[in-house]
């Protein structure tokens, strides 16, 4: 018996409802969840329920604003309208076809009942796996330019927690280690920031349609207690609007197991449908390119006797796609720039300019008459007005040579984008500020004027706008396969576990998996050779890159052919168990064929997980291709052990997925033909 | 990351490599587990690796001996024998028809250097799910009476643990709650004992085939290391036997989720095959009686004005049990020896005479001619030797009257059974040491031989001889429903969730659930309505109790249609997703019909459990009989709440499991007639 957490409940809900009174609530459709509107003493918070347990006590909402009275006290409920939603959207392209959204909706007026007489209204969408809500500030004349120098939302956790996490407004961006802590021990953390309580139940918070608003980082300010830190602004403040206007949804995934929080769709729901049209023009596609030998320093961005980027390098890497298929190739350090102190400092960077020994025309012309597509490449070195300034002409040279993905970098520490809007000043921004956020809108649309998708690294955080803006595909956001080459410490065998309940909960990654020489430069890459194939099934994303030199997947020939075979577009995804940072296997079903594809990976700790197939088609039989741990795998002692095995199987089937300590397994179910009945 | 682990096993390792040599050792036939055979300076140690880590770190292996040296130092190896086996057998009643038995063995024998020059074997049985191991004794003329005054055999866990337990030793044998703590934190514990590491391995401690020997209770005896404490026999030492003899199988199951272990079928494995032959006269079967009105003091055991076993009473039982098709009627109280203080003094019991009010045969007569078989009650009070001595006679009675289920009875404080064998010495004994596993499998041989099958309460406890005895059907050994009746404090929510991962694991328990008043003697039960549904099907019995008052039972007939309806004996079991203490869904097949069976408990926190539907038979539709929780039941303030409905549904299709805090959920799938193929 655990009778602390509920006694701590109590005494919350206890010493809440002497004061608080409950003004508004709603439950969502199936009456999971439930959230209570509250106000006391003219301030207003929200509670949320699940199974008719707190799950978050009362907290404040609210925002300190900037020449004016903050926006917090003397709150009186003016309206509440109540409303629900169901219907059915289908996704371009992604982890699954069709995505339902059923919701129901609370939107609550608060009004000042002195002074200023100020309103905002809080909406409330509850789905039975989550809810989400946002501020709109309506036009009104005593409040028309908004400047916000905070946003009080609290978000209180009932429960005792462990959390995974990153700290956030530290240098590094998104790129550090998840940390596995007490969740009263957090300081403060991006988001999706991901909790388990005492009693099991999983919860990631998050935000959704980030537009035009700064990123929400959780700052913990007491106990449990954690207070929206916004991005700051340069100019001192978080976020300055005109109104009306709306922030972005602040979103809790709840699930009784981290499986379910990959399963949600929240996130994607709450953001607006594709205003872009017709986007089949983007295909999801596999791309390699230079760019290992770069991180290997075999060759090197800089101009010079080692540089990467040449003419000769690139007809080398376009005909090592098309021999094996794959779509994209990516030629970074191509262009004018790289030769100086680039990273923070981009303003040498030339977009359109090529450098002596790589010629961009011929370049194209080749990879076109081989059926292969090259990948665009703007690395802006954080000197983002500098870009800003070439886009549209960067962008059309691109379009003139068929480029339709373009893969961004913002390298410069958190904090050093540099603004230059030509006032003379330069402005120091962060990557995930109100004026980012724009920016990188703006090149997504930009880009999608001209048929191009966009990938950005050292982006700001995903939100969900691929439904909105399909073209923006991909992104980094997190330590990716790179960490493998020279990071310090590199990425640990739990990382990519990690990752797939925390940072993929917000969207596709460019992680760049498929290093099956297991090698960076002078360390080992904390992985077994079949975990390389699994990550291309367990961390989504459209576009894949098949990063490793091609001499070393011609030397694993046999684990190569998984890789040539994996789509990057689903039809359905299963998540068949897992829990965070220990394991995790995901069942998808290809969008372009019959086939199914499974991947499974653990940390550092073996592992013998029983998967039923019933997620196969039923009645169909299946070829199972299975690319799986030796029996004396182990990610540090004999990582190259490896199995490449096949059976038949069909729905009815189970499988016991072995995966050696720091491992990985990976198997195509490919659908054998329908036999005709007679 | 977590690197502190890794950091224990590698120094664990490597102090132990520099002094122990490794003189033998065999893997599992899936190599899934290793064990290891050390000599370290004439001392015997074992270990056991999973997927290449460590999981049992060098454990000592020995004997304390009376009278003679210890059996400990100075060895060597003299011999070892590897071997293999695999079959598949069929249970004649149980959680499943077919159970296949897969094992690698590994015999060594280890011979002293010097002095008296003994030799004994050590055994093991490796499955990929778990192992045991067990010592044998040569006849030797060095060693032929054996007097153990203590069994040294470590269980040295590497990895730091959570541990759910109760305290062995204790005056209230096995009725305790279950505590979870830090595995270092562990004093003394009954088997079996179930421990989570921090990687999320899941190890059951337990042993089978407890014959002629004392039972195991786990002494720690620092840090996570544990020392077999066998229970003590009252002559001082724990076990006396002759040479040749082997002891019971120490076992370790291992899997990576807590349902995992529960699939496992290693205690029944490592039992001797069936020896009775033909056992089909036991037919599993569900009981009612006069009972519940006892434990509630609405009757009294006692004879008098209040007594509950009269005539008339147990023909209304009977009459309830033909109208609702239950096999049993058990009826306490009925004989002789109640009247006075019998708790641990039932040297007054008549096994075969009745109170004045009580005409058994007549009784018997009346449940004859309404289809209906008498369940035989023999209390010993503790007076076990009282027992034996009437054991003949009181079997012949109940074989005579048609009797072939009796529950037995041993109400007194451990190590208080009173052994009185005509020397005119009264000896007191523990429940589970080596006398009282004599005693019980007398008493389960000699009712065999009258095709009676045997169900103690207050027993030693299950190590799987059903297999070998089917007649020994069930058992308590745990906190039972009883304790809802009076316990202080009483179960609470996660008890029986506890029960599944922990008593379960050992085998039946007449656990004796469906008290759907949820009420007790001035206490509420701590359950939902549909969770006493759901313990039809999560604790496993073949036979079950049915034990509401019949007024009851009318007043819930919704609810009540489901317990008329569960089987219990199954053809297949399948746990579809649990964590100890928390949650837990099974679903089982029933053995007599295509129908299957679905129980679903959570603790005091609700749940949202998705499950496929796979474990149904392909092609086959099925009316789903849902008995859920409402939407606003909780165990404390709504626990009526409760929602039976029907869908048609197929092994492709999924539900999402509701459980209110304290609730469950129980399904019978009806299989629909199959459709002809035209």
């Amino acid at each position: 018996m655990r009778p602390y957490p509920l006694l701590v409940l109590l005494t919350a809900l206890f010493s809440c409802a002497s004061r608080a009174e409950v003004v508004a609530e709603a439950s969502s459709p199936g009456k999971v969840l439930r959230v209570q509107l509250s106000i006391d003493e003219g301030r207003a918070s929200y509670s949320v329920l699940r199974l008719g347990e707190v799950v978050i006590a009362p907290s404040r909402l609210g925002f300190l604003l900037r020449d004016t009275e903050k926006l917090e006290r003397n709150l009186q409920l003016a309206s509440q309208h109540s409303s629900s939603f169901d219907s059915s959207w289908e996704q371009p392209w992604g982890e699954r076809r069709h995505v339902r959204n059923h919701y129901s909706e609370l939107r609550v007026r608060l009004s000042e009942t002195i002074k200023l007489k100020r309103s905002f209204d809080v909406v409330f969408r509850l789905y039975d796996d989550g809810l989400g809500f946002r501020y709109e500030f309506p036009q009104q004349d005593q409040l028309s330019d908004v400047i916000i120098d905070d946003e009080l939302t609290e978000f209180v956790v009932a429960e005792p927690a462990t959390a995974w996490w990153i700290p956030a407004g530290e240098w590094n961006r998104y790129e550090y280690l998840y940390q596995r802590t007490p969740l009263a021990e957090v300081t403060q953390a991006h988001t999706p920031m991901t909790i388990r309580s005492e009693s099991g139940l999983h919860i990631a918070f998050h935000e959704a349609a980030l537009v035009d608003y700064s990123g929400m980082w959780l700052r913990r300010t007491e106990g449990q207690r954690f207070r929206a830190q916004l991005s700051p602004a340069s100019e001192g403040w978080k976020v300055r609007r005109k109104a009306p206007f709306h922030t972005p949804w602040r979103t809790l995934q709840i699930a009784d197991s981290a499986g379910g929080l990959y399963q949600s769709d929240l996130i994607l729901n709450l953001n607006e449908p594709n205003v872009l049209g017709d986007v089949s023009w983007f295909q999801p596609a596999k791309y390699v390119g230079i760019w290992w030998e770069l991180h290997l320093d075999q060759t090197t961005w800089a101009s010079g006797a080692r540089h990467g980027a040449t003419t000769e390098n690139a007809r080398r890497h376009i005909d090592f796609a098309a021999r094996n298929g794959f779509r994209g190739v990516l030629i970074e350090g191509w262009n004018v720039g790289w030769d100086g102190a680039w990273f923070g400092n981009g303003n040498d960077f030339d977009f359109s300019k090529a450098t002596p020994d790589f010629d961009l025309r011929a370049v194209a012309a080749y990879a076109k008459s081989r059926g292969v597509h090259l990948v665009g490449h703007h690395e802006t070195g954080g000197a983002v007005s500098h870009y800003e300034r070439q886009l549209d002409a960067a962008l059309d040279l691109y379009r003139a040579l068929d480029v339709d993905v373009i893969k961004t970098g913002y390298v410069a520490d958190a904090g050093q984008i540099e603004r230059n809007d030509g006032d003379g000043r330069v402005h120091r921004e962060w990557h995930d500020g109100q004026w980012m956020a724009r920016h990188h809108l703006k090149v997504v649309r930009e880009a999608a004027k001209r048929r191009i998708a966009i990938n950005p690294h050292e982006p700001i955080k995903d939100t969900g706008l691929r439904r909105t803006y399909p073209n923006w595909v991909a992104r980094e956001g997190a330590r990716g396969m790179e960490y493998g080459a020279w990071g310090n410490p590199p990425n640990p065998p739990e990382h990519e576990i990690n990752l797939v309940f925390t940072r993929m909960l917000s969207g596709p990654m460019d992680y760049t998996p498929g290093i099956l020489s297991l090698q960076g430069r002078g360390q080992a890459i904390q992985t077994t050779l079949a975990k390389q194939l699994a990550l291309y099934v367990l961390l989504y994303s459209p576009i894949q890159m098949v990063p490793d030199l091609p001499e070393h997947y011609e030397k694993h020939s046999t684990a190569f052919q998984f890789i040539k075979d994996v789509p990057t577009d689903w039809a359905e995804t299963h998540v068949l168990n897992g829990e965070i940072g220990d394991f995790v296997t995901i069942a998808r079903k290809d969008r372009g064929s019959d086939d199914w594809y499974l991947g499974a990976g653990t940390d550092e700790h073996g592992r013998m997980l029983p998967v039923t197939l019933s997620f196969l088609d039923p009645g169909r039989r299946y070829t199972a291709e299975i690319y799986r741990d030796g029996d004396d795998a182990h990610w540090r002692t004999a990582p190259f052990e490896f199995v490449a095995e096949q059976r038949e199987v069909s729905s009815r089937d189970r499988l016991l997925i072995r995966l050696a300590p720091g491992g990985g397994q990976a198997i195509r179910f490919k659908a054998l033909p329908m036999r005709s009945r007679r």
